[in-house]
């Protein structure tokens, strides 16, 4: 890592941000001041050995001087599973936690592990993530943290009783570009930003899981589930973090208010069709494509898109726009402009748009990229498991915290409640209690 | 023209749109019919020779046995520009009216007029084009129609007192791509439509008119006055044409509701700073960015984007997504999918995306881009004209009606109601007093 570099960026932004650069005790565990905490040898635990709980507990087990210590499922193929990866991985096999709902408590309950994965089912994220805070274990929260109101001010609450550290480990944070977009953003290339797009548009159109009977009441699938019981924008924070870092939301920013809208339910039903399926006439309650605009305190607006069952190719959507410049890239058709500098009205070639994103490439993806490239999606797990292992290590204020996480996770409930009305507008609750006023840029940092 | 295959489109669509092909008096006028009261020798009249209404005009005089007998514009520098046009061309040139507001009204008393185009200044379309259908001269409307949701409902009252036909000349309507996927639509390619998007984001970034005295009773300048007066999608037909069309709007499906979210205002400011110039404190109420979502009657939703204020290329954001495909084309990234025809959920290649646009060409297109190269705007403005000629000439119904008119044009005022209000859902107007449900598509068939 660049010390220099960190050191620079931070004092630019918080120039940028119009803030005096005033002690700020987060800043005493940020990533270059070691602690008296500090400990050398790290023990994990990983709730949810599922696909994307061993993915995360692979990606911990290969960091330097961490064990994997106990792990714990419903279910013990996964668990079977996962035991074989940390085999094959050169690691000893885990003390293993099932049997019931509530087994993930007696992993909770050892003395020896400094921090917990949270990756079990959605259902799971709350309740987990609370006995977890309350077990004093540093939690690494996979998304969604939370999908209803009343559940985002329990973690809320939790925390602030508990004062336990939580990582929310939306990986799409350390998208490169969006990291890039986040440097440029920073050093003033956009101008005032004012308008960004982002989205989760990842179609599950060809999914056996459309095919089998509804079950509304498992608490081991939820996708199927919360599509029959809830119209929302189920899944927002792939889009939204990136584009929370950019606007510098819960951190001299905030979100003011939102609304949604949605097409009918169209999709499952049509591929069920397609298939003889009796779920052709399920009704289910998910709208096929949900936008939701919202709009800042600071009067920018932010277009988010929910698209996961249509069939199309995969976007996160990802767009920034300034009085300066405007960057719409990463999927279909990279773009950037940026005025003054770029040919009058013309988007970047595609050599200047790569030299632009190797300019402004972070520190963390330049010094580290071939590492990344071998952890699966494109590395953006990698920097998330990576940054949650170092916030441990070092007791350190998380760079996407429990405000974070309700916040962008609190997009679900609202958006439903404005679909469910008509599209009207749903004010966002201030989870920092006017703290955002005065809280710093921290994301990469 | 290819007559087959509009006749063979029309079945078509007429069985898509799951409506019983019954006699409709609109379709004695179609276009493949002559009546009775088909003109050879056509005389126009054009209200407003700015630089729009000189293009349109030029166009028109171009066009088989079309005498431009009379032109208006208070500008007599104005009217000279146009005379020098016609002379050009080897035309007469035409009697000229100027020296009041009202100078128009002379123009449309006379007995040898068949239609009027009118491209004077927004705030005179309304009151030129009730003035025209009075005179019942055919008129070709440049967009927008009107800018009020009274004004909306003044020109229907006069339509319907009059029944003098206007065409609403929405160039963007006739776009070749937009033409070509309203082809592939009918012809079921993207299975049953869902969302699309659309916008006009067309830069005045750097325009000389930011710098000048801010003007609000002006008559013969809108741009600059309307972005001090109002904050509102100022201009969406643009935008909203081509996707009004795929969706059979007043032709089987309507607008529900739209709400608006917009940016605070910040560019024309930034522009001014720039320019050591006074309007840097200038309070216009216009946001950067407007994004607009409406709702269909049929539960399809269409995002409609306006920026015209941030440097930026353009674009007009044209997509469309469907139960069995995605086109997302036009200006940054070229994309198109069709499930189970394109590879996996990756967007086709270059060469395929080509090779659909061909397929589907529109036959007005496919017979005439020769002539169509050579008129500008891509060849839009020309076939604009060219439906208008052929309506006025066979006394048809235009392809693009008063209705679509005012329905697309109320955007403007139900923007501006739903973003004074805090993105409240406001509701369209059934400007067609439930004629939507039997009326039939008309364009581009």
């Amino acid at each position: 890592m660049n010390k220099k570099l960190n050191r620079r960026d931070f004092l630019k932004t918080a120039a940028f941000a119009g803030t005096a650069l005033a002690f700020n005790p987060q800043f005493a565990f940020s990533r270059n001041i070691a602690t008296p905490t500090r400990k050398e040898r790290l023990s994990i635990g990983v709730i949810g050995v599922g696909m994307r709980g061993r993915h995360l507990m692979n990606l911990a087990s290969r960091e330097e001087n961490v064990v994997i210590t106990a792990i714990c499922d419903v279910s013990q193929s996964a668990i079977d599973l996962a035991q074989g990866i940390l085999e094959k991985g050169g690691h000893k096999k885990a003390v293993a936690y099932t049997g019931s709902d509530y087994a993930y408590r007696d992993l909770l309950n050892r003395k020896d592990i400094d921090g917990v994965i949270i990756a079990a089912n959605w259902d799971w994220h709350v309740p987990m993530t609370i006995d977890a805070m309350r077990a004093k274990k540093y939690v690494g929260l996979e998304v969604p943290a939370a999908m209803t109101m009343e559940d985002c001010w329990k973690l809320v609450e939790v925390y602030e009783e508990t004062h336990t550290n939580v990582m929310f480990l939306e990986n799409c944070c350390y998208d490169r570009e969006c990291m890039a977009i986040l440097q440029m953003l920073r050093d003033g290339m956009f101008g005032i930003p004012m308008h960004a797009t982002c989205g989760y548009r990842h179609s599950a159109w060809g999914s056996e899981k459309w095919l089998k009977p509804v079950n509304t009441t498992t608490k081991i699938e939820h996708f199927v589930k919360y599509s029959a019981l809830r119209n929302a924008d189920q899944y927002p924070t792939h889009g939204i973090g990136p584009v929370a870092n950019w606007f510098n939301i819960n951190r001299g920013n905030r979100f003011l208010y939102l609304t949604s809208t949605a097409t009918k339910p169209q999709a499952i039903n049509e591929f069920a069709r397609q298939h003889n399926n009796p779920n052709a006439n399920y009704k289910f309650k998910q709208g096929d494509v949900v936008t939701t605009v919202i709009k800042t305190i600071k009067d920018e607006t932010i277009v988010v898109n929910y698209d996961n069952y249509l069939p199309r190719p995969y976007s996160r959507d990802y767009s920034l726009q300034g009085t300066n410049g405007i960057w719409s890239g990463l999927y279909l058709g990279r773009g950037i402009y940026f005025e003054g500098k770029s040919p009058k009205d013309k988007w970047e070639k595609e050599k200047e748009y790569d030299a632009y994103m190797e300019k402004y490439d972070h520190p963390l993806w330049k010094d580290f990229y071939a590492k990344a490239q071998n952890a699966g999606h494109g590395g953006i797990d990698y920097f998330t498991i990576k940054e949650y292992i170092r916030s441990v290590r070092e007791s350190a204020y998380p760079p996407i915290d429990i405000y974070d996480a309700v916040t962008w996770s609190s997009i679900i409930p609202l958006s439903e409640a404005s679909l469910a009305k008509g599209s009207t507008p749903e004010f966002f609750p201030d989870f920092t209690k006017e703290r955002w006023k005065t809280r710093k840029p921290m994301f990469g940092l």
